[in-house]
C-alpha cells in the first residue's frame, strides 16, 4: 500500500495546488492522499481566509482522502517549527509511506545534503556556525554563512549553491528532509518543480497565481480573476462562505486584537513568549505604544534582521500566550495526537487502518478528546504521549478557533468552541 | 478656607450636573472645587463616552477648579469600591473641608444612621448578616435584610426606611459616609436633593435628562435632544470630540476585546479576578462560547443575582487583569497618588496648597511618576506609600488609556499611553 502525504495550508486552494496535487499522484502512484493542513491561523502569521472546515471540504473535493490539522503550535512556526510538526504528524499516521512537496530548485540529492549537514552537524560545522553567530547574523542568515563556509572547506558542493535555498519552498523543503532524518522515518521524499507565481508574489498571473494574489482579489471582491485562478469546487466553496458571513477573514480584523493585548503586556510576559528574544520585547512594546494600526505598527518594527511573517507570528504568540516552553515541548516532543478534519470514503478505509497502527491517538471528535486520552494512556505499549502537552496543544487549537470565529463579518456565525461542534467533513 | 470636594463622572457633564455644582457651591460657599472623577471607565463598567482630557475641560469650564482622577482600580468597583477610592482620594488632598453630592432621599441622619451600623457594627447586626448571607442573598440583599431585622430590633428606624437606600444615589451616599466613618475624615458631608431623571432612566427628559439618556442621543447623533440637555460650553467640546473622531466611545466596541479575552481564558485564571465568586467564572466562560454578540453575552450571564453592572465590571476586570488580590491592597492601603487631570487659575493655586499638605504624591505630569515616587519615598514621615501599589495603581490607569485610545473612531487618534503624552488641561 502506497499512501501519499502532502503539507498544506490551502489558503485558499487554487490551480497551482491542484496540478502540484495531480503531479504528485502520477509520481508516487498512491492508495491514498493524506493531507497535513494548518487550522485557522497559517504560517504567515495571518489568520485563514476561510476556515479550516471549508478548506478541508475543498481539499476533499480535490482529491485528497484524508485531512489531518497541524497543531497551531507548528502551523504558526517559523520553516522548522512548521516543517518538524508536519513531518511528524505524517510519520505519527505509520501509514504514509511518501512526502512530496514542492521546490524551486526541485534538487533532492542537493536539499537532502543541506539538511544533512544541518542535522548530523559534521565538524567544523559547529564552530563556523559559532563563529557567524557571534558576527551578529540572524540564525538562519548565520546558517547559510557557515553552511558556505563549510562547503567551500569540504569541497563537497559549490558554496554559492546554498544561496538556492533563499526561496520560501527550498527552506521548507530542506526542513521536510531534515525533520525525516531526525525522526529517522522510513518516509521517502520526493520533489517537484513548483509551476507558477512564487508564493511571495503578490501580482495576479492568471490561471497559476499565488496565494497571497488570490487573497488580495478575494477581499477586493475581484471574482473575475479569483474564477481565473481557483478550480470550479473551490471557488464554489469560498463563494458560499463569503456569502455566509464567514470570511473573508482577513488579519486587518484582529488589528485592535493585538494592538489592545500588546499594550496590556509588560516585557516580563513577552520574553516568557516564543521568540521575544533580541530586544524584540521592547521594540514590540514602544512600537505597540505609537501605532494606531497594525499597518504602522509592522513598519515600526520591522527590519532587516525581522521579516514580516516573523513579526506576524509573534503577533499571534502574543495574543495566545504561545510561549517558549509550550514550543520547545512541543518540538521535543512532537504532535500528540492527529485531529481528523475530514474524509472521503476512501479516507475513511485508510482512517480505519491508520487507527490500529497510528503512533499517536486520533482525535475525529473533539468533543470526545478527554476518552481519546484517557484510552491512550492505558497502553503505555503503543503511545509514548505526554498526557499535559496534548491537552495544551489541543487546547490552542479549539482558542484558535474561538478567536477565528469572532472574525467572521456575520455576527451569528461568531461562536465559540466550534472544535466541539463541527464534526469531521465527509464527502461521499 | 473652605474646600468643597465632589464625586463625579460626568459623562457626560449635563444640566443636571451643573445644577447640582451651583447648588452645592451655594451650600457650602467654597473658596475653592475639587472633584475628583473617574478616567475614561466608568462606575457601570463602560468606557466613557468622551475621553477623560475633553470631560476635565468641560468640568473646569464649569466652575471645578481641580479635577483629580480617580485611579482605575476604584472607578470600575462597585459602589462600595467607588466610595472608597474617591473620599480616599479628596481626604488625601488635606485641603477639602466639605464633601456635597447628590441623594433621593436628602436625609442626611437617616444615611448617616445606616452607614453607622455598617461601620461599628453593633450587636446584633453582625450575627444577622451571617444569616441572611445564609439564606444565598447576594451581599447587598443580604445586608439589606439585616439592615431591617436590625432597627426592627432596635427601634432606632423604621424597617422599612432600609429600603430607601435602593436608589443608587442613596446607595453611594451611605458608602461615602461610611468610608468617612472608617478614614476618620474631618471633612463634613452634605446632600442635596437630585433633580431630574434618575441616573438609570434611558429616557431622554429634555434639560435634566440622564446622562444614560443623553448618551444614547449623542450616539444616535440626536443633536438637538443633545443641545437641550448639556450647558452650551459641554455641548461644544463634546461635539468637538466627536468631530475629531475621539467619540462617541462606547461598550458596543469592546465586543470582540472582551468575548475573545474570555475565550482565551480559562476558570483559574478568572478566579484570580476580582468578584469571580458565586460561579460567575464558569458562567463566563460558558456563556462566552455562546454568546456572538456583548449583547448575547449579557444576557446568557445576567440573573436576579447579578447586575447588569457588575457583569460589564467583570468584563473589565477579565479584560485588564484586575486580581482580587490588587483590589483587595487597593482597598486596604487606598489610592497612593492623586493624579491631576486639569485645573484652572484658582486650582493652580490650591494645587500649590496641596503639594505641601496632601497625604500622598500628586502627579501632575505622568511621565515624570518615577521621580514623584522616588522623591515621595524619601519622605516617610509624610508619605505611607506602598511603592509597589503606586506603580500598580497607576499602571492600571495608563493601561486603561491606552486600551481607551483604540476605541476612537479616527484611526490616527488611536495612539497608546496617552497619559504619558498629555500634559494636565489648563484653563485660564
Amino acid at each position: 500500500m502506497r499512501v501519499l502525504g502532502i503539507i498544506v495550508e490551502y489558503n485558499p486552494f487554487h490551480n497551482g495546488h491542484l496540478y502540484h496535487l495531480t503531479l504528485a499522484k502520477e509520481l508516487v502512484k498512491p492508495d491514498y492522499v493524506v493531507a497535513v493542513m494548518s487550522g485557522n491561523f497559517c504560517q504567515r502569521g495571518e489568520p485563514a481566509i476561510i476556515d479550516k472546515f471549508a478548506r478541508t471540504e475543498i481539499a476533499l473535493l480535490n482529491g485528497v482522502d484524508l485531512v489531518l490539522e497541524l497543531p497551531f503550535v507548528y502551523a504558526v512556526q517559523d520553516a522548522g517549527g512548521f516543517a518538524r510538526g508536519a513531518v511528524w504528524s505524517l510519520h505519527n499516521t505509520n501509514v504514509v509511506t511518501d512526502i512530496v512537496f514542492g521546490s524551486e530548485s526541485a534538487d533532492l540529492s542537493f536539499l537532502q545534503k543541506i539538511a544533512e549537514v544541518m542535522v548530523k552537524q559534521p565538524d567544523p560545522f559547529p564552530t563556523l556556525m559559532r563563529e557567524e553567530l557571534k558576527k551578529g547574523h540572524s540564525f538562519p542568515n548565520a546558517r547559510k554563512y557557515a553552511l558556505m563556509r563549510y562547503f567551500d572547506l569540504t569541497k563537497e558542493m559549490d558554496p554559492k549553491q546554498v544561496l538556492r535555498i533563499e526561496k520560501s519552498n527550498d527552506i521548507l523543503g530542506v526542513e521536510y528532509i531534515r525533520s525525516l532524518m531526525i525522526l529517522g522515518s522510513q518516509i521517502k521524499p520526493h520533489v517537484i518543480k513548483r509551476v507558477g507565481a512564487e508564493d511571495r508574489d503578490e501580482r495576479f498571473q492568471g490561471k497559476f497565481s499565488s496565494a497571497t494574489a488570490i487573497r488580495k482579489c478575494i477581499s477586493n471582491g475581484d471574482w473575475e480573476k479569483v474564477a481565473k485562478a481557483l478550480p470550479v469546487n473551490s471557488l464554489r466553496v469560498v463563494s458560499r462562505e463569503l456569502n455566509e458571513g464567514r470570511g473573508p477573514v482577513l488579519l486587518q480584523h484582529m488589528e485592535t486584537l493585538i494592538l489592545s493585548k500588546l499594550r496590556l503586556m509588560d516585557r516580563a510576559q513577552l520574553q516568557r513568549l516564543h521568540g521575544f528574544d533580541e530586544g524584540l520585547d521592547k521594540r514590540f512594546i514602544d512600537c505597540a505604544s505609537k501605532a494606531t494600526s497594525l499597518e504602522d505598527f509592522f513598519a515600526c518594527v520591522k527590519s532587516r534582521r525581522f521579516t514580516l511573517s516573523k513579526i506576524r507570528r509573534l503577533c499571534l504568540y502574543a495574543l495566545f500566550d504561545v510561549t517558549s516552553d509550550f514550543v520547545e515541548k512541543s518540538n521535543t516532543f512532537g504532535p500528540q495526537y492527529l485531529r481528523v478534519l475530514g474524509f472521503s470514503a476512501k479516507g475513511r478505509e485508510l482512517l480505519s487502518k491508520m487507527k490500529r497502527v497510528s503512533r499517536v491517538p486520533i482525535i475525529s471528535l473533539c468533543s470526545l478528546y478527554r476518552k481519546v486520552l484517557d484510552q491512550s494512556m492505558k497502553k503505555p505499549e503503543r503511545f509514548q504521549i505526554h498526557p499535559e502537552l496534548f491537552e495544551q496543544q489541543l487546547l490552542y487549537d479549539i482558542r484558535a478557533t474561538s478567536i477565528y470565529s469572532l472574525l467572521f463579518p456575520k455576527q451569528s456565525e461568531r461562536i465559540g468552541d466550534k472544535d466541539f461542534k463541527v464534526p469531521p467533513i465527509m464527502i461521499t
